[in-house]
């Protein structure tokens, strides 16, 4: 029996980084064990064998050789297994407002990766106003919630925890479609929060370099690893490592940089 | 200052029906006053006004005025409220797997009001067979986590008071699409998940014939108390009571039915 449960993850995925800040606010870093899986290469028959064929991580073992998957059940399986340090409300009505604000993080989630994925510039409006949506939902619960404030209540908390990892992977929206949240009092209060959720100490995971470098495949349509037409290596690749590739350029709508290009080669 | 929280709720609502079933099983029927909203007039100013806007109901307002919506957010919050008699699993990994398992609680009722609103009979297989893949997954988590068992665990619990009221609102599919779960050992264990949640007595707010006189509209293609065409009276009114009215035709596809044919009028 292990002495600690493992999650079987990719360094640069949103859902991982959840875990990770969670463990850092509950200052239980290391009560967790993380195994990188590499999402370039097809998954290996052990880890299917231990998923029962699904692909998705992060997936959690635990000592007794338990499988858990989905980062909002990882989540909350680690603030009960050590609930000495809670990081979730304990109040039921303010636990309740937090559960209301993260039940848009997928619609969250898929605005922007719909935004960063689309090569159509006929559809790039309709994305960014989507995206922009979102955010106005967002802006409006924390101005009703905690007008003064910074964060959904008093600190950075469960809410952060679950939107700050797709808030830093939006970092490919910045380069590659130019996305700046409108200098506009009416998403005031959402880019308030945004900006402290970014710079938070528990949130440092990833930098901004980091995720545009590795996710330049998405910003041509390819997620999940999968290559884009024309290149050999994929831009998830963890040789060469990222620090030593050069920015990829912003032309994602006219065409696809080649490996030598992104530094892949 | 009320000395008890409201739920604002349409009776044979599945999110409020959920609600109803655990404050059942904590044995806190009368912990919670429920106010009935009439889905087929507009939603009063003063019931927008305490949900800033939004239409979806059940909407819990607590104590002190303040708001909560989302059944599963009730939920969570009459659980926490009222701690003593517990319905979730207490152990974490358990809370976990009940977690996931209701993790496909949207895509399931999806796939049945999706299955019941259409009227196009070319897509009917399609429509099926969208609602058995959902079948199909929670038979292998029931068989996985519980294979000589009934429910998820050793009893009816969260998992199947979120589930249930679905479950019951798809009566519809049987009436209107003469659905059944084929009579397969694939879906052998979540037949007889399903039974036992029909039956049980927590379970007990709404009936077959109940739900299906009410729901016709949403058989051909109407929902949230809209009027087909041609009609004048939605089949969710509240009166003619639903007991005074006959069975509906089941030509779904080929005709809407008259207000008096459905006793409506």
């Amino acid at each position: 029996m292990r002495d600690k449960p493992v999650i079987y993850h990719i360094p640069v995925c949103p859902f991982s980084q959840r875990v990770e800040i969670l463990l850092d606010l509950k200052g239980l870093r290391s009560a967790v064990e993380f195994q990188v899986v590499d999402i370039t290469k097809p998954r290996e028959a052990w880890l299917l064998e231990k998923t029962r064929g699904t692909t998705a991580l992060p997936v959690l073992e635990d000592e007794q050789g338990r499988i858990l998957k989905e980062s909002l059940v990882l989540m909350s399986y680690i603030e009960e297994r050590f609930p000495a340090t809670p990081v979730a409300r304990q109040d039921p009505y303010e636990r309740a407002v937090e559960r209301l604000f993260i039940t848009r993080e997928g619609p969250f989630g898929n605005a922007g990766y719909g935004m960063v994925m689309n090569r159509d510039r006929a559809k790039t409006e309709e994305k960014r106003k989507a995206l922009l949506d979102q955010y106005a939902w967002l802006d409006d619960m924390l101005r009703f919630h905690n007008p003064e404030g910074t964060f959904l209540f008093d600190r950075f908390g469960w809410a952060e925890t679950v939107y700050t990892p797709l808030l830093m992977r939006f970092w490919f929206l910045d380069h590659y479609e130019g996305f700046a949240l409108p200098d506009d009092p009416a998403f005031a209060r959402v880019a308030k929060w945004k900006a402290a959720c970014l710079s938070h100490p528990a949130a440092q995971q990833v930098r901004f370099d980091q995720i545009v470098k590795l996710y330049y495949d998405y910003a041509v349509g390819a997620g999940n690893g999968a290559l884009p037409a024309g290149r050999t290596v994929s831009s998830f690749t963890f040789t060469p490592d990222w620090r030593d590739r050069p920015m990829p350029p912003t032309d994602k709508y006219d065409r696809i940089a080649t490996d030598a290009e992104l530094g892949l080669v």
